[in-house]
């Protein structure tokens, strides 16, 4: 694995498109700034299709879900596959209401994502299968889950990411295991949807979807285990600014240094 | 009063259900969080039928009211009735504007809550009687809002909570002043919406409305207290970080010690 | 210049009406309550010209910007005018769509602003020059910025403010440049938008333009300064709380002592 990406994603300053929800929108704008690349997160229907025109990448979150910003997730979508335009989508809470789950099925059909990220529940569900989802938090557990991960690659073509203890990374083909991370990061809102912004970021300047999966995702996790380490963060509260500040100082050599990447069949 | 309701809160994890302002929704969510309660902020008319049913208690926000929201939050209010639900009411900056108040007698014309919860100039309003609001906060003095809350409390069958530098809360039988708190709680924007969080969390698993509303208000409180004498803290920003960390490492025998709760007639 | 404006605010308390981006609409409601004023941000078509009639200044963000929204920030800001209500306008991102860009034109052409404020790639862009936006960021270098800044406020007849490492303030006759700030600020979402919100907090205070406007700006850029400084700051991440800290707690002798203003032709 390179970790140079990180030191390329300063200089390259990708613009990450961000339809996002209402609850971290803020929080994904300041860790996309952090690793130096710069946010945008237009959800008017009337500019979505040329902001993604000029943009690098394109996260779709669906954590909040009007019936506008659906639309404005569909067009821009479109208008990011015909440019090849990477797209990231969060299927926030699928299982929890009819009409995400239909709508994230939806999108998932209709569009072509680059990297698909959930937690267990939500992989699972996507992939058809059961899950439990209280709120959107993932409960119960997912013994086939890296099986279930694999065929969803598979299937969307697509590279898929699944956010736990243990986090995994599968293009069908290659499949990974990381480590890294910190407990912290559950008890703070948004470090799911903040995920997806760093892949966000990293493939903006780095197509090859696994490898800029996988470096995003180890790089995001070695800066909270930094931040849970700091001596001023006593809880979630003081965790979040910290965690900013450990992605913003992020350097390749710790992120190699601290990196537990498993590969497995 | 028995504090090991924070215990228990952290056992149980029920599902908050908010619809809520635009300005403190991240807070919202991350309070109830550190409460060790899970936070859902769905908003879209086409799913809060279908999210109040699962959840454990509903809280009803209306700092920013647009008009598809006020529709979102009658739906959810009557399923949560309808599923005996609770529901606290935080009727923001009811008085600034014709369209706010109406709509605001509306719902609690409408639905029941367990609880409202406002500040003084809020509750004398919401009482039919003289209320001076400049945007969200209270000014002037109101010499019998004591008898004002139970007032209201008799008249919607439910516990009305009164924030300010000493706390009101009653059924219209028993009532209550809390004196804990800080002066950092009202520098700080969304402290009174969280409060109302903070509630939520604690009528999720507890259904007498004046225990469980007494319980969260003076652990919030103590909280506070906790945060504003950290060293750490050296102004509102800072404080806020500090506020959600003590939130989440709270423990009962903390508060049950310095809770100042004077029972009066 | 006279920083006694600072203590002034905190005994006055103006009421500041925000319509302003889903992003950094928390922030700037605390950044309103730390340097003493009252936010209130209501973006409800039903109620913003009974608040604007409320309110002792009006902030116009276009930063995210829905239909409604936009109807919003239109009928709020002729009542300002209507009512003498000065406002602040923020054309964030105006060059990244053509609805934005002509939305922003129809907004100053049919709203007289007390204040624009903008980046030198949207000052430049508004005045009808070049200018390249990536995002909401200024990129390239623009020569003539100061000549363009006085176009701007003779066309208008009001004061501009474009920020940057050094800031320039002028009304067309008086000319400042503003030597304060610190390069955290651009590694921070929504410091601009706040620093919109600061200059609303003194033009609802002091109707001389010009002078409210280098207070805020002088101000808050001191603050940020103090901010940056701090050992408890160690990245963007602790900034953000520090600067908040920082504006509540800043003296007008400190704003004094570190002042760099020149006044330019």
């Amino acid at each position: 694995m390179n970790f140079k990406m990180l030191t390329n994603l300063r200089n390259e300053k990708p613009l990450v498109h961000h339809i996002t929800n209402i609850v971290s929108i803020n929080d994904c704008a300041n860790i996309t700034l952090c690793f130096g690349a710069l946010p945008v997160m237009s959800n008017s229907i009337d500019e979505v299709t040329e902001v993604v025109c000029k943009s690098d990448s394109l996260v779709l979150n669906m954590g909040t879900l009007s019936r506008e910003q659906f639309k404005a997730i569909l067009i821009a979508g479109q208008m990011a596959n015909k440019k090849n335009v990477p797209i990231v989508i969060d299927p926030v809470g699928i299982g929890t209401t009819t009409s995400r789950t239909k709508r994230i099925f939806q999108l998932v059909n209709t569009i072509k994502p680059s990297v698909i990220k959930g937690n267990a529940a939500e992989i699972n569900i996507l992939a058809g299968r059961k899950g439990q989802i209280k709120g959107v938090e993932s409960l119960g557990t997912y013994h086939n889950i890296i099986d279930t991960a694999k065929l969803l690659a598979v299937r969307y073509e697509c590279t898929v990411v699944v956010t736990g203890q243990v986090d995994i990374i599968t293009n069908g083909i290659e499949t990974y295991l990381i480590d890294n991370g910190s407990i912290m990061m559950s008890k703070l809102v948004g470090t799911g949807c903040m995920a997806a912004s760093v892949i966000g970021c990293f493939l903006g300047i780095y197509h090859n979807q696994i490898d800029a999966t996988l470096c995003a995702v180890v790089s995001y996790e070695v800066a909270a285990e930094l931040a849970a380490e700091r001596i001023d963060v006593k809880g979630p509260g003081t965790f979040k600014p910290a965690l900013f500040d450990e992605c913003y100082s992020l350097q390749a050599e710790e992120v190699e240094k601290r990196a537990k990447i498993r590969k497995v069949k």
